[in-house]
């Protein structure tokens, strides 16, 4: 059997965890052995790395590997926008299958891709881009596609699940952890994407695009980070049983309805409160987990390392081991029709529900005068906005102060809002000082 | 697109489960609207059931389904070892895929049925087999490959999961809460298969297998039931900090040797003490819990419904799905290669390693005197065996009788073996009353 060429893209982290299995074989499935690193394509020639290659398969020129005629797969691990966009494209114009780690290109223009790659006849496998290592895009794509999937929900983003376990083992705040996993390796110098939410709701956007069949526009995705979230907040999270984490939803609360064009999805990401009974509560550390529902699986959890070179390589080389095994198929040469599975193409058009529709249980917490009627008050009028109080519990903060923290069922954030604007006009009412969902 | 057609050999739960799927495809992939159920065997023709076929499409004669023109993909469902082996067989030689959730006859027959299936150049899926609506097979297929996989382990057996959870909540004796479990549907009239350990030793076989690519011996596995667990023993486990769950354990201890032709690995069936912070702890009633371990992706869990007509099914289509996602793949009437990750054959050859080379943590329970000795002449024993103990403990159960319980660091069997014989031996000892697998 002819080896299958492999061209890298970037040769980081995960370019050279991808480099080390295709190099080393040994010991896993035998098509790994079938691979042949043909080129890379990395930025400084001189860097030293912990793997070396010959000088003849490194180059800086990224468009060497694209159009490279003993390249069959094209593994795009450089990450950003552009040129790792364009370059993806360039690939697939040149016939060859593309497999990438990048969410923030896939989450932005996975559809635009998609139908480049179907044009071409190619595949785009991207499992390394939600989750790291967890296997999900596969079992996605593969091994859930008989069941009316329901819901898509899970800790995605190993950065903040780690600042976020440690805020809540040391009761320590948020910027101080922040700084600790900066110098662990464990968040970059600018961690932005990464606090603010962006990345969640990058791989959400991605996983609602292949549970629900459509993909949906990321820019309207509601997204909270923990940024802003207090110690305080994660000690009274606990003392009413539950964890704080980072969580990526996406829900289809409703049935398309036949004069709608589109399925409506309530998808958001946010700090959220998860009862200590959730499996969900138990995933720390840069850990990742994603819960997927639907009918008539049930529930089914994916639970393992979200992030790190060696679990993304792993998952880079799975796509990379899915397009040889499928180019091994063909006898001849008349080329295959694709994999209907495999190749995902959407299957019915999805956009992301208004925020105000979304349908979720509230943790809200006030600053009030410590006054016997406050929380008389605040309680009419939840009830006069039809909003049911799972909780309402008062932490005494000083002589004058109080906190007040507020459990809601679950109802919808349009009512939640208009209850908010009036108790804020509470004269006893300082400061509604933080608010956030519960599962 | 002419449709792809589906026979149906079992009508039980999972069967009717899997031709509702199929029955109503609307909000599935659209995949599922290419199925078309031809044909379904029944061994009566008049039952009752939820759903209803027209007379036309029920037979009581599989070898109809095997044989039908019509029909490209058998689907097994109806379970036991014959005739459903004889039935895939067969099916394989008349060049159709099966798909079957029958753990018996793959763990059994797995390598003939595989090397049947290759030489008539077609798929035998079996997601089904393990873990009920779980994705563990495809992904253990077709996204771990890159890795050296070291472990699998886990709860794969959902009825003896559910009594163990209820032993420990409750506190209640294996015998009442089986009982308890057979009304409930949860356990089968004839229990066996489940409570003394077989059908996970079944599944762990079919893991195995896929996970380090070589099929082993089903009968070599040494496997334990929770038939004889005492409630004693799950709560001596909780005072200890641990949980008892039946776990399934295969193993790559050493790698192959030069000399040795096959590749050892340590396998078992066996209830286990799993400490409360373990992921596995925190999986109750049916549900099941996988672990992947392997290099470079660390730790993956898998985790759901182990059982159930709705899970079960939704593996099954998963199945059904992936060959008929490759049968669209095909232009002309030039039969395709196998794709090497969904076909699965073997790659090395593996064998269960002897029962004493197992190395692992150990629980045991002694019943002795209550003498102040009795203690450090245990102790000397394991010292001179140079096993290292984590704890020994002595709970009181009357006024002269003690029960003691050792836990052990990691030892090989072999030398537990010894030092039980020498304990056996000390007059003090009565009895030893329990030995589990600790983790």
């Amino acid at each position: 059997m002819k080896k299958i060429g492999i061209g890298l893209i970037g040769l980081g982290t995960v370019g050279q965890g991808v480099a080390t299995i295709i190099s080393n074989p040994n010991d896993r499935h035998p098509l790994v052995g079938e691979l042949e690193l043909v080129a890379i394509a990395v930025r400084n020639l001189q860097k030293k790395r912990d793997i070396s290659f010959p000088n003849s398969i490194l180059t800086t020129n990224p468009i060497e590997i694209v159009n490279n005629p003993n390249i069959q797969i094209v593994v795009e691990v450089m990450g950003g926008i552009e040129p790792a966009k364009s370059l993806i494209i360039q690939a697939i114009r040149a016939g060859k299958s593309v497999v990438t780690a990048n969410k923030a290109v896939i989450a932005r223009h996975g559809e635009e891709i998609a139908n480049e790659a179907k044009a071409a006849g190619v595949y785009v496998l991207i499992e390394a881009a939600v989750g790291g290592g967890i296997p999900i895009i596969e079992p996605l794509k593969q091994s859930l596609g008989g069941n009316q999937i329901t819901k898509v929900s899970g800790i995605i983003n190993g950065t903040t699940n780690y600042i976020l376990s440690r805020m809540d083992k040391e009761g320590v705040d948020y910027a101080d952890v922040l700084r600790d996993a900066q110098k662990l390796g464990y968040a970059e110098s600018d961690p932005a994407a990464d606090v603010e939410g962006s990345d969640a709701a990058d791989k959400i956007a991605i996983l609602s695009g292949l549970a629900f069949g459509g993909a949906i526009n990321r820019a309207d995705i509601p997204t909270t980070g923990i940024n802003l979230l207090e110690a305080i907040d994660v000690t009274y999270a606990r003392k009413l049983g539950y964890g704080i984490k980072l969580l990526a939803i996406s829900e289809k609360e409703k049935t398309q309805s036949k004069n709608q064009k589109s399925q409506p999805l309530s998808i958001w990401v946010e700090p959220t409160l998860v009862p200590e009974d959730n499996p969900l509560a138990g995933v720390n550390g840069v850990n990742n987990a994603i819960l997927v529902e639907g009918n008539p699986i049930g529930q089914v959890m994916f639970f393992g390392p979200g992030a790190g070179s060696g679990p993304t390589a792993s998952a880079v080389v799975a796509d990379i081991l899915n397009i040889a095994g499928i180019q091994s198929m063909n006898k001849d040469k008349t080329p295959l029709n694709l994999d209907p599975l495999l190749s995902a193409k959407s299957w019915r058009n999805c956009h992301v529900a208004e925020g105000r529709e979304i349908k979720k249980k509230n943790y809200i917490r006030l600053i009030a005068e410590d006054t016997p009627g406050v929380i008389g008050e605040i309680g009419t009028i939840f009830g006069q906005k039809k909003i049911s109080i799972e909780s309402i519990v008062q932490f005494d903060s000083s002589d004058t102060e109080a906190e007040i923290v507020v459990i809601t069922h679950k109802i919808k954030q349009g009512q939640l809002e208009q209850a908010l604007l009036d108790i804020k006009k509470l004269p006893q009412v300082k400061k509604i000082a933080a608010t956030m969902g519960c599962l």
